[in-house]
């Protein structure tokens, strides 16, 4: 069937690289100009790959109507946000995004700016891609690849009784962006101002994982993490996977002041912002006696870092403590990708 | 809403990733068991890495009621085509699946058991990975790394005039298996017999791109890609990256039994095949000098080569050719996976 002439319209795939994809692949040689099947990646000498994936798919990790923007951004701050967690600098990443219509300029535009802002921010380049229709919602899935000096990629399973934990930022801000979303009134109902609310909503759309935590990580941490889907449920898996113990004293739990003015005025809980998932922080866990240059190399690159809690024995158990030092019980534990279906 | 209880339901990610997804990442030590947020990824000394992606939705790329082992199959197949193409080694690949409900076991079975049998064939492992729910049709997308040694990795762009086309297997095969599926009365009325019909259901579901061609291309090829959008299409922009003209004799096209039937009696036309898409075979130009070595090599590797044409200069143009030596025209040159939006 015929349709109307669109003179926005993209008309082949050919295209649609030529003028969105291959200008975020410009400066990475090994991507070839998006003229190959296939990105060549040639770690530097000495150095090893970590590689991760993650996919967000309009109206399970972001609002059908978030603007394109912050949909690119958003799809590589979420897979960076894993690297960093492993103490890699990012270098590269692949992109497979399934568009539910033909996308018109301005929408292209839009997304594409918002890749290369996040690229700009956390160092990386497009070396590969694929671009489909769906007949499904806008989905984009990245492969994000960093390099580690060999041996050094920070894991989830070697943190060891005695080690000190600790967290970047602040915890519950994107959970309550996106509350903020859903229920507009609930800024008034709290008191926050304007800029807390723009402060809030920000931390949802745009996440800014924390960079600077990287050389930190790989000096001192004994194991890490990030914290995407709730800081107790990471927590308890980075507990499980090292077998061992631990403790977080929940009034220890970093806020932002927009975070901390809407749990004094009655609009979420302390439990909310632990269990909502979204930070893209990191969780890592630290020597005791490598804990000053830890904070020393995180605050000098410009990263808020907070001590938390303790990594104990496994027969402790992993608990959130209260002010008085009670466990503290949780209907969930965090965000499950596969059991929580929507944002919207 | 409660609902009724499904004693088959997977209750979340991990339980998911623990019963399905590890045993994939097994044999695979930087894949952490899939205990990580990431993989770790050390290419042997001297070697580079190759990355590709390529996701599949169901309804575009495959039928809504495909087996779901043939759809994990084609899942990391079509990823492998692209790493074959590039002479490279396949070694490992992350993939993110979007489910789009609560799948069941038997289901969940299958389709991981098709993934096993194609790790198999392609001699590479999980990774990585990240499951989700979507509202959309089930969606796969694979991230393939495969290695080449330092400096190997085979361009599109470097194919030279005078260089000799050659073409693995035989083309149209999967176009065909779609169509039967599509058009069940095509079988009888082109005379084909079961096994012929199921040969050709066959390359569709579960295409198997020739690994045994790799180490030839790496030896012998000066460009190769793989032939996925159709045969004319990707000789079109092999010459167009390379910077030359070509030919390819369309009477040379090799042709299965079974695809060959179906021309003669009208079924389909050798256009058709030549711009249907889905072969998953490899283009690849040798220069003459390297041309028997090419064969001998990719013969005893069991990988059928067809010489089906040869580069020219830029100034000849980019024909193929019938078999009066005539350019053919064509309404379309192959898939375009932004323009051509279902195969249900």
């Amino acid at each position: 069937m015929p349709r109307a002439p669109n003179p926005d319209e993209i008309g082949c795939e050919e295209a649609l690289i030529g003028e969105f994809w291959a200008p975020l692949a410009a400066a990475f040689p090994g991507a070839l100009g998006l003229d190959d099947d296939a990105a060549l990646i040639a770690p530097p000498e000495g150095r090893e790959l970590v590689v991760t994936t993650d996919a967000i798919i309009a109206g399970v990790h972001f609002l059908p109507d978030e603007e394109p923007g912050a949909v690119g951004w958003k799809a590589l701050a979420v897979n960076v946000s894993d690297l960093i967690g492993k103490g890699a600098d990012p270098l590269a990443y692949v992109m497979s995004v399934a568009l539910p219509s033909t996308p018109d300029r301005s929408w292209l535009r839009s997304f594409a700016d918002g890749l290369a802002a996040a690229q700009k921010e956390f160092a990386c380049s497009l070396a590969g891609g694929d671009t489909d229709r769906t007949p499904g919602p806008l989905t984009v899935s990245i492969t994000a690849i960093g390099t580690v000096p060999a041996g050094r990629m920070v894991l989830r399973s070697t943190a060891r009784p005695g080690d000190r934990i600790y967290v970047t930022g602040t915890i519950g801000d994107a959970f309550l962006g996106l509350a903020l979303r859903r229920d507009p009134g609930l800024g008034a109902r709290c008191k926050l101002d304007d800029a807390a609310g723009s402060y809030l909503a920000q931390q949802f759309r745009r996440p800014r994982p924390p960079m600077g935590v990287i050389a930190a990580l790989r000096t001192c941490a004994s194991a890490s993490m990030d914290i995407s889907d709730g800081l107790v449920k990471d927590f308890e898996r980075l507990c499980r996977v090292s077998g061992t113990g631990g403790h977080i004293a929940a009034a220890r739990v970093p806020l932002s002041p927009a975070g901390s003015t809407v749990v004094a005025n009655g609009g979420a809980t302390l439990a909310d912002l632990m269990t909502g998932g979204e930070d893209y922080q990191v969780l890592a866990t630290v020597p005791e006696a490598r804990a000053g240059e830890f904070e020393t190399l995180s605050t000098a690159a410009g990263v808020k870092v907070a001590h938390v809690g303790s990594i104990e024995s496994l027969a402790t158990g992993v608990t959130i403590r209260d002010a008085v030092g009670n466990a503290m019980a949780f209907t969930r534990s965090g965000w499950d990708h596969f059991r929580d279906t929507s944002v919207s």
